[in-house]
């Protein structure tokens, strides 16, 4: 271990009585009150870190209290999220203002002390976990541990994006810092690793990584299953590393985020040995870590730092305004001052100035649905993802701020702008991302970005969603206007097998609240998809695409693509059907050319095209009604998928043609032959359902 | 870059007509060959790694082509599995003769040459990616990049745990070593960091991983996105790091597997720089990774190896004998002095030969059921990860091949064996694992471990599951007997909120083919839970429970948790019944308090357990219309977890009563209240549904 810590463990040692003492103990006696009240909880990391939240939100971070949506504020990422209380101390002293769902400031405080007092209480603004949109001044929800590394990486990669983009002679309007705060949990998970090896690799040096080293993992000490070089692993990815000896030594902290701003050529990681539960009869045992200290321990705690004794949510005079003073000296005159350039970069850059406000807005620049193209009928067709990547190409002319990229698979995946410089750390203006064989870092970066203005995305292959379901999750819990890209949808993939074919795959995304799941039926359909996931700017978006090609159905003799809106529709109809065929993605074809065989055997069949539960379960009951009608119960549900979920639309009295097993490595024909995606078999299990010749 | 390449690029040079070099060419002309045949796959890395691969299986592997069983085995795990014909072509050449699913010698080859020319195609022996179970010499099933890595290090930990209990003075039973293929994609992936900071931590002597160093990825360079120094982040880990730095230098690989053979206190890395399709006209470029080189540029390559232009599949005479000699030179004579070792070890050593003897037959010790308690009446009740964590330390006992661990969880999730020692560096007969917080790489892991005989089980979180999807997944796939415990199952988390609170995961796990998903009701429940899982030794099975206290269910007045087996099962009924109830996990008791509430108001109401949709759908269409008659159409589900599926049961007539978004922060019966998960919702929904004061 070259990370030997040499913390002091005497608390008296620091009880020097110093104004930045009493901050330091205030936010850790807070943690203490905030989780004992809730008698649910995690004190130990807070009053460990408590000196490095408080340096270096008084003395580095650039940010205006009042102005918590000020686009240059430097960004602090809590990745140890359960140390929630250690960020929501940090707000409320800071005295930053809320801002409300509607972006506008609501007059109260984000957090006031009653605030913190209702820690993890139903309908409080202080959730276990930090939660984004929910609580001002928190920049991303975090709690699964790395999701806050990978998010800081996307943020700082935003950063420099903007400032490549938009900073002119005369108008830095971008060069803000991004401070993440990680734990030993953070570094043990992988996607710490791939969002710090991407960062290296991009020389990001406007980002911090702070390495809470306390040696304490739930299980106990960190030695049961962590003892690597964690600061020489960094090394290795091309990180600046710093070592603080004693997460208590202000000296030493405030050196080492000054060499941070000075570096300009790497992103900066400083390993602080802490003591978690510092001061506490716990200190430095499992027990600080997720559970109340209790009420004698808090009375021993309270003690050994010279605190009163029985005081509850004590924050001594004078010291707030301390805090928030520090904060408004240096990030007022900042705030003010890019305000009054940015009101000249107006005049001397309109364009720009005008895709700026636009971003900030979260708006798109008017008549970017005019880039939308459409496609010709074409019986052989075009594969979802080709069309989707033709689709994105015409999109990001309008859009220039819709940038993202592909985990290596930029080439299958079809996400390529055409032309476009890569985004690399010798030009930070490019926009085809390289995230690398990393789907993990990626779901986080894309968030991180998401969260700094960008409509980002974010792409691999469908079965590798496995691989991201953590950020993806993430995405919908923040409702973020992120879209993932995901292609090669189903057994489709063909030969390269059931490692490669999705199949439970689109339950897991359509299972998932408020994520917009979108598996388009042909190149039409693939436009109207991107024009819903562009249109929702709070809620992501999964377009889930064809490696074969699909046939670009003729839109004259059946209904318009446009019915993707809605979720689901009537693509082709019989009067008074009988039985409804739905479908969705490369299944839809196949709908089709079994319902014209059905009606020329006098059935009265209808194709649904269903690209969208989400959109359609928000539709209006009539509509509902209109599309899938109670009255008719023979209906078939086709897609190359698992099967759950299904019955949702054929009930106890319809059939599914779906995989009910890993698919097989063959050519795709075979494959649709072995598990019934045939017209044959439609017709089959069509005339069973209805009883004729069954 | 310390990794910079010094490899050569003329292929004369290597031309020098060696037994070594034809078997070497002969490899690459049957990827080659295979590739094109197929019009599908991946040339380039086997070309490159052939010479790897000679030299592993012919001069190190101990293996007897004609025992592809025999315990002791080395490993070989290719982690590149897209590379699947290098595997292929040195499984063919090795001669390793079949062993078919029931475990009998068939008679065949594993692969015969016909066999590698049906690469790919349905029903062929050579699928896309190497497939464990499907193809004998397959040690697992890979293509998902990293997976190998991890499954690795869990067959390397087996081999120690193996050795630590059985051998004996005089009985060596466990002395084998894994080597693993790993690429640039491997490495990229975190599943792979995690997996090797634990192999490090674990002083893993008996691991190699082969790092295939060809800085080419499928966008092109990997400069794109990778120019880590990954050999430092691996002495970082605490491994032996060797470079080799020409793919071709049969010496130098021959002297690095030397140096990992004489290692003993640390796994080692060997870092060969390589040329992605090597003597192609597209070697070094990323168009050799995923395509058919083309009959030309096979044509060139063909001449340029010095190998007939036109032959296709050409195995020279002498090659594969000369490579089955090598390996049978050196395996036969290990392989039959362990089994004579072994014969005289069930003298010696009865009890645990007779342990060995189960282990390999995948079986359970006679009698093992006889361990599992029940539990008494309690309304008060016990959490079900507690009731989980009495019964698997039940069964240690009496199946002491068993072993597992968490995630950095196992105070939480309950799975610590008590009294028992962990699995560490200094103690490889432990077996609390400690996995630290890397769920991706514990999933690999348990499932390498499985693959090497161990019954293994691997806990965390349920909502962390989004962290190790993949493995689940693989484990699936591989038909493993690995159990998951997943628990904190629901909004039960309470106040951790909603990045805590699994919603879609059940949905996701259900929709897994061959996995089965156990949401037990109580402790009674969960002890048939247990039964159950322990039964399938070919699949897995997720075990998904309780944060909170669950009632234990009075059995006399109602129906035996034995039911469980079946998947679902009629718990409380009455004459007739006009409604069901249909609940899973902790929502069993709350079925139950409602029934008793509706039959106080004369509703003739019927309560179905259905903690395993996998069961449940096994069963006999009788059974299942007993549990649920078609004819009864009011129906309520009830979980505290998302909707998706549920409609498979209570189909388009009933209702749900499950979560439609995300949770929230606040104490559980808050949290119930707010989503409807009391007796008095269920009530209310069950009288609207019924048309009664609706």
């Amino acid at each position: 271990m070259s990370d030997a810590p040499t913390v002091s463990t005497t608390p008296d040692l620091h009880e020097d009585g110093s104004p930045e003492r009493l901050a330091i103990d205030t936010i850790r006696t807070l943690s203490m009150d905030a989780v004992q009240a809730a008698n649910s909880g995690h004190p130990g990391t807070p009053m460990a870190l408590a000196p490095v939240g408080h340096t270096i939100w008084t003395k580095f971070l650039r940010y205006d209290p009042a102005t918590p949506d000020w686009p240059n504020r430097d960004r602090f990422v809590l990745s140890v999220g359960h140390a929630s209380m250690l960020l929501y101390s940090l707000i409320h002293l800071a005295g930053i203002e809320e801002i409300d769902k509607d972006g506008k400031k609501s007059g109260k405080l984000a957090l006031s002390l009653d605030d913190l007092k209702g820690f993890r209480q139903l309908n409080s603004k202080t959730p276990g976990h930090p939660e984004y949109r929910h609580t001002t001044g928190v920049e991303t929800t975090t709690g699964p541990l790395g999701a806050g590394c990978s998010n800081s990486v996307g943020m700082a990669i935003a950063e420099r994006w903007l400032a490549a983009r938009y900073n002119k002679p005369g108008f830095t309007l971008f060069d803000h810092d991004v401070y993440t705060v990680a734990g030993d949990g953070c570094m043990m998970e992988g996607v710490s690793a791939e969002a710090a090896s991407l960062a290296g690799h991009l020389k990001l040096s406007n980002l911090c990584w702070v390495y809470d080293s306390n040696h304490i993992s739930i299980e106990g000490d960190t030695a049961l299953a962590f003892d690597e070089d964690v600061g020489k692993r960094f090394e290795a990815y091309g990180w600046n590393v710093i070592h603080v000896n004693d997460a208590n030594d202000i000296a030493a902290l405030t050196a080492a985020f000054d060499t941070f701003r000075a570096t300009t050529d790497k992103p900066t990681f400083i390993v602080v040995h802490s003591i978690i539960g510092w001061g506490s009869p716990r200190a430095g045992s499992e027990k600080a870590h997720g559970e109340p200290l209790g009420e004698e321990n808090i009375r021993l705690t309270k003690q050994a730092y010279g605190w009163p004794e029985d005081a509850k949510f004590l924050v001594p005079d004078g010291v707030a305004e301390a805090f928030k003073g520090a904060m408004t000296d240096r990030g007022v005159p900042l705030r003010e001052a890019w305000q009054a350039n940015f009101a000249k970069y107006h005049d001397e850059h309109p364009e720009l100035a005008a895709e700026l406000d636009d971003l900030f807005a979260s708006k798109l620049p008017k008549g970017w649905e005019a880039a939308l193209p459409t496609f010709d009928t074409d019986a052989k067709g075009i594969a979802s993802r080709d069309s989707g990547g033709k689709v994105l190409n015409a999109l990001v002319k309008q859009v220039p701020w819709l940038v993202g990229g592909a985990a290596d698979l930029a080439p299958s995946t079809k996400t390529d702008i055409k032309g476009a410089p890569s985004f690399e750390a010798d030009n930070y203006g490019g926009s085809n991302f390289h995230f690398g064989v990393r789907e993990h870092a990626m779901g986080g970066v894309v968030n991180g970005m998401a969260l700094s203005y960008l409509r980002a995305y974010g792409s691999t292959f469908f079965v590798f969603t496995d691989y991201m379901r953590a950020p993806v999750r993430l995405s919908a819990i923040m409702e973020l206007g992120v879209v993932w890209v995901f292609t090669h949808d189903s057994i489709g993939v063909g030969e390269d097998g059931p490692t490669h074919q999705p199949i439970e795959h689109l339950a897991m995304l359509r299972a998932t609240p408020g994520l917009d799941t979108i598996r388009p039926g042909d190149a039409n359909e693939v436009a109207y998809a991107w024009k819903a996931a562009m249109e929702e700017g709070d809620q992501p978006t999964a377009l889930v695409l064809s490696r074969q090609a699909l046939p670009t159905i003729d839109r004259e003799k059946y209904a318009s693509a446009e019915g993707l809106m809605k979720g689901g529709y009537v693509l082709a109809d019989s009067e008074n059907p009988e039985l409804i065929l739905i479908a969705t993605g490369s299944e839809v074809s196949l709908a089709i050319a079994a319902y014209e065989k059905l009606v020329e055997q006098g059935i009265a069949a209808r194709v649904v095209s269903l690209p969208s539960w989400h959109r359609y379960e928000a539709q209006e009951a009539a509509y509902k009604e209109s599309v899938l009608p109670k009255s008719v119960r023979a209906r078939i549900a086709i897609e190359q998928g698992g099967e759950i979920g299904w019955d949702r639309y054929v009930g106890l009295d319809g059939a599914t043609i779906t995989m009910s097993t890993f698919g097989a490595s063959a050519p795709l024909a075979k494959l649709q032959d072995k598990y019934g995606f045939t017209v044959e078999n439609v017709l089959k299990v069509s005339r069973a359902l209805l009883g004729k010749d069954a």
